[in-house]
């Protein structure tokens, strides 16, 4: 696994925890949410997934874009299916999402390194 | 067709074509590619659609959402599937994409009876 | 009651019925905690309101504003108080946010008079 | 002068003057260096304004554009000068500036008719 | 005093020092009015700082952040109270909000080990 | 050259070719439209240069304006001039933008050091 990997899930596990040993009700709540958002339904995982991506990368969320590509790289979306993910997010979202999707790029090869 | 998707296409058809009327080769390639974007490749031209529909409304453009609802319209994505869609932009987004959804909503609805 | 208050209050009312009807669990339970978050906790239900007016603002929400402003005119928040939390948002945000504090003000002056 | 100016002009000057009535120090300073920011300087006041336009319409705020097409307008900007501001504008913030790109030919269109 | 809690501040006062060397009118002023709206008045200074941090939470800007968070710490915040301040930039701001909470909750720990 | 102008020209030079090898045509083509967006035309290439510098400030993207900012220095903006694309774009965008524009003065210093 690469470093770039491995930090981000070591951080996120770590402070993720402390978030939630708050006992903050309505941040757990959030959290509880958010994983029933992207379970299959009326559209499957794989799908939710994408889309979560997509509106990660518009809204130009680094963190969420790595994430959310992890779980794309699970549910075995192809590489050029990705590009075409990042491509709508750049038409949508303008050149400001080149940066982001220049980083989302290298994760999504050290995923498939991995 | 209800007023609401009437007034919509109509201000849109008429600016469009001013738009490119004015001979800005930029704005002209990007209409060509924002066309070319969401077409058939690895991802099929319905999740496409839904792509560009999560990413306009987690950036909050009412129009972008409209146009992104009738294409899905068109391409057969059903009422459970379109909740879905909002649910993950609402959840990415936060609360601050309701008054988005209301409009969606409604739009779709029209769409639906029209 | 102004049309300005009524127009908002009765398409905001008929549209988060048909959202909440349309059976969308996500979209139920975001509703849910939405409700809980504003609640009176370590920080009481006045500055959360103001906390949720802010944030709202700076995000340029014109309808999530005007929600926040009738919950902050119900928990006395007073004019003085209101021009602060409008001058925190401007200096934060930028001056993009004026025609939103505009509208905001028109708001609020609606409230008074109500 | 067409409504949609007129409109504009009438709601932005009673509201403003409103803002400024509430005697709240920091929205009258926020005012007073708005009005600074885009005078000669070492850029000229055309081109500040052409940079107020261009943030205006990547943040999406088209009060925002109509008041920096006006003062473009005064300040001579041309038609195929403006396409050029339109074109960075949609290329650096995206497709979802496409809608406000329309509204800003209509308003700078009934400039140049007034 | 943690590294983190370091570096912040040594590079922003070095900059911020550079900025204001370099005689900009308009950004000397910008600075000058950003630290009187955090000043008691109507809302007290406490209030205001939690103002200024939900605004940037929202907003997602990292450095803005740590400099309310400072402030927060300084007038007596206490956790639970941030807690239900993340809470609201949580649901307001979405999904996108939490890898800057889990910044925020680190630099909030570090200030309380200070 | 600083460390700091190089790690981001050869970062983004390595990551902008794998985009471009990876064969998805609406990412080469957006590519393509950004190169021909800042040419000279009714507009200089100058002028263009700092639209896109302050539309990258206000959207707040690091990487975005110090691809900007050296193209603003290779065309001899000033940097009295480049002070005044600053202070517009902290007063239309608001205190957020100043941690960026911390960054933005070091890039370029390095810049003119190089």
């Amino acid at each position: 696994m690469s470093d770039l990997i491995n930090d981000f899930r070591v951080y996120r596990e770590k402070m993720n925890k402390k978030i939630l040993a708050s006992d903050n009700k309505v941040m757990k709540r959030i959290y509880n949410i958010d994983t029933n958002t992207y379970m299959d339904g009326a559209l499957s995982s794989k799908t939710k997934e994408m889309l979560g991506l997509v509106a990660s990368m518009v809204l130009r969320c680094d963190d969420c874009v790595k994430y959310h590509l992890e779980q794309c790289y699970e549910l075995k979306v192809s590489t050029p299916e990705m590009m075409e993910i990042f491509a709508v997010a750049n038409i949508v979202g303008g050149t400001i999402v080149i940066p982001h999707t220049r980083r989302a790029l290298e994760y999504w090869e050290d995923l498939e390194k991995s």
